[in-house]
């Protein structure tokens, strides 16, 4: 075996008589005989320990190259990837402190603010997934209507499984539970389409999903969750009312619990949608000079800011002036708690959580409101010129490259990017122009 | 210069003084010296003639290759291409019997029956216009509802320029025009998207467009028209009505007559979309085991129908109940001439063609016709799941394979193409499925 850089095992144990645990695949290490290693195992959702059964040098990144390791019933496993098919089970036997090992940066569930790694990272869980790379498009008829100097770049999530952009992060959290967790389902409180993503996503793992949705959603929302195989439990609609219901069902059943957006497996994912984008706008030889996405409750915004400003890209929020709770908490530098709104833009009604306001104030350059008016126009522009369907909530960050008078005195053009996030809308009731005039 | 397979020049003269007319660009000849050729431009619409001033051997297909020419202005010329850009006059400087030449299976406007090869010629010239390359798009969720074993692919000419198919012909036609000719403008009666068709197709070439449409066009149709700089003259709906309009029209202005179906250039140009879709649908690994394709006036379909009898894929005529004609004709064997309706597909309210019908009879294995109830819930069907905005008629081959039992006890499975005619549908007014109730 080849020398390496350095010696890593046996590091210091931890209280509960395990090796620190060690991220064992992103870094380049020599590995004596004998040596050990405990590794947190997103798949089974506890730790393995292994010990080294031959002195070797792991290389980072190399599909082809294998630690070895005796551990419980297993001997191999792929270095270089997440993968870890061959753990089995915790050698000490004990029940593991789950709450200590999750406060761990390195592992496990919610483990710490997401980084661009992280988001790469989950971008390769997904890939092995059936979510779609939904196409990045563009039309001339719409960038004409932009300032002087812009081309516009749209993010096609309403292409996404199950209409928008929420089935990543739902997928990603999913793939992070254990076969008993799953066993017993998963649940959330959604205003839609959180709510289908995580019923396919917790379908595609045969596992049962709870869904707490409000009294209000559209109802192609809540025939398509059901028709996804989740048992809908309807609550009032305000955020509390919600919290509460899905609190009640959570105790009834032991299902795991995944919020729609404060979470950061949920961020993690979201993020995905922008890695994407920047990708595919370079493909199309037009690389992003600014960002602009909508903003509910900010797990889409919160994890495209941080791929964004680790891209060197500017990114502004989006968000109806109904609900601009994210624009005060941002002016104020406090997060705004509640909000009651009937905005157009039904799948931004929700305040923006706890995480994602810190992760969106340090990354986000301003947030920008627009008027209903200005949303079901540009949202009709989209249908009309691009023949795509997209709900209100997608239409906001169109109405801003479009409309707003800030964004256009912001002087910002080139190839900007905007985020359509889904597309389900309720197509037996009136259109939203046809009802908000100006 | 190298020696070559035989000797064509010169030829047997016509009655003008012209040599025969001879496609010099797409056989292989030894050209002698002083040998002459007349070739038909299309570009300028009339023959130029030309003397050969080196010996030499054309090599067809080699865009390096050169013909070298003595005529009248220019010297040299472009072989295994239809570029002429260098013809200027004719040397005999006599009026040429335009029509005589125009029935001349080899040259000009109309010259026959479209096949194959005029029809991958016309995509070659279409692919240097701004007219897209729409993506063939697939979805599960519709397939499923379809019969068991069918994977239905979608051509989304609704994303193509002017949100239909119609751009291609009205291109194809509008390309073959002298620059006199499109001095005095063109001109058409159309029920919507040839309208808008034609518009896009001569402002590029900086031609005016005077465009005839009936009274109870779509709004957002009309609008779209006047916007592509169109001088739009509204008649009574009925197809006599329009013609006439259409004539009165073109003796005041001169203007140069585009039919919206009935014409081999037109059948030639909307042929070339099934051609996108056969290499797509390969390229996506699911090759065509069948295609239906919707009929109004037939354009559409006529060239599909030649491109699909070539590549031995079957190919079925979808069709309003109540827009019967195509159905009626097929039967009968006699084409139905006139057609009063107001099915909610607006683009398939006229009488298949003559030409067309002809094209139709012997190319196509049947004809199936759907409900009103039928189009509209596979329209919403598009747009619910497919996110997707289709036009009614876009939806009249979908109504088809998900709907018709006709289709269904033809035990047709595989891979099955469905072409969506355009996007363009009034958005402002309810949409079809609130208006047509089961």
């Amino acid at each position: 075996m080849s020398t390496a850089s350095r010696v890593v095992n046996p590091g210091p144990r931890q209280a509960n008589g395990l090796e620190t645990a060690t991220m064992i695949w992103d870094k380049s290490h020599e590995w004596k005989l004998r040596s050990t290693c405990s590794v947190w195992s997103e798949k089974d959702r506890k730790v393995a320990v292994y010990e080294c059964i031959e002195e070797h040098t792991s290389a980072p990144g190399n599909a082809d190259a294998y630690l070895k390791f005796k551990a419980d019933g297993c001997c191999t496993m792929r270095c270089g990837t997440l993968s870890h098919s061959s753990v089995r089970q915790d050698r000490a036997g004990l029940p593991l402190d789950l709450s200590r090992i999750a406060r761990n940066p390195s592992h496990g569930m919610e483990s710490s603010i997401p980084t661009l790694e992280s988001i790469e990272n989950a971008a390769a869980v997904l890939s092995a997934s059936p979510i779609h790379r939904t196409p990045v498009l563009t039309s001339e008829s719409l960038s004409a209507l932009a300032p002087d100097g812009t081309t516009l770049l749209f993010k096609a999530e309403n292409l996404q499984k199950g209409g928008a952009f929420k089935i990543r992060g739902a997928t990603y959290a999913v793939s992070k539970l254990s076969p008993s967790e799953l066993a017993k389902g998963v649940i959330t409180h959604s205003s839609g389409n959180h709510a289908q993503a995580l019923a396919i996503a917790a379908k595609a793992k045969g596992a049962k999903a709870y869904i707490v949705m409000p009294e209000t959603s559209a109802v192609i929302k809540k025939n398509a969750t059901k028709g996804y195989g989740a048992e809908v439990i309807l609550s009032p609609p305000l955020a509390e009312d919600r919290e509460r219901v899905c609190e009640e069902v959570r105790q009834r059943t032991g299902a795991y619990f995944i919020p729609p957006y404060d979470h950061y497996d949920i961020i993690t994912g979201q993020g995905t949608a922008v890695l994407e984008m920047i990708t595919q706008a370079k493909e199309l030889g037009k690389p992003l000079d600014a960002l602009v996405v909508q903003v509910g409750g900010g797990g889409l915004l919160a994890g495209s800011s941080i791929v964004a400003k680790a891209h060197g890209i500017p990114i502004y929020a989006a968000e109806p002036e109904l609900a601009d709770d994210c624009f005060r908490g941002f002016e104020s530098g406090t997060r705004v708690e509640r909000v009651s709104t009937t905005t157009v833009a039904d799948g931004l009604r929700t305040p923006v959580g706890v995480r994602n306001f810190d992760i969106i104030r340090k990354n986000v350059e301003g947030v920008i409101t627009v008027s209903e008016r200005q949303i079901v126009m540009a949202q009709k522009l989209v249908w009309e010129r691009m023949k795509m369907v997209i709900e209100p909530s997608a239409a906001v960050g169109v109405a801003v490259v479009l409309f707003s008078e800030k964004w256009k005195s912001s002087g910002i053009t080139g190839n900007v990017g905007v985020l359509w996030s889904g597309g389900n809308v309720d197509l037996d009731a009136p259109m939203s122009w046809t009802v908000i005039k100006g």
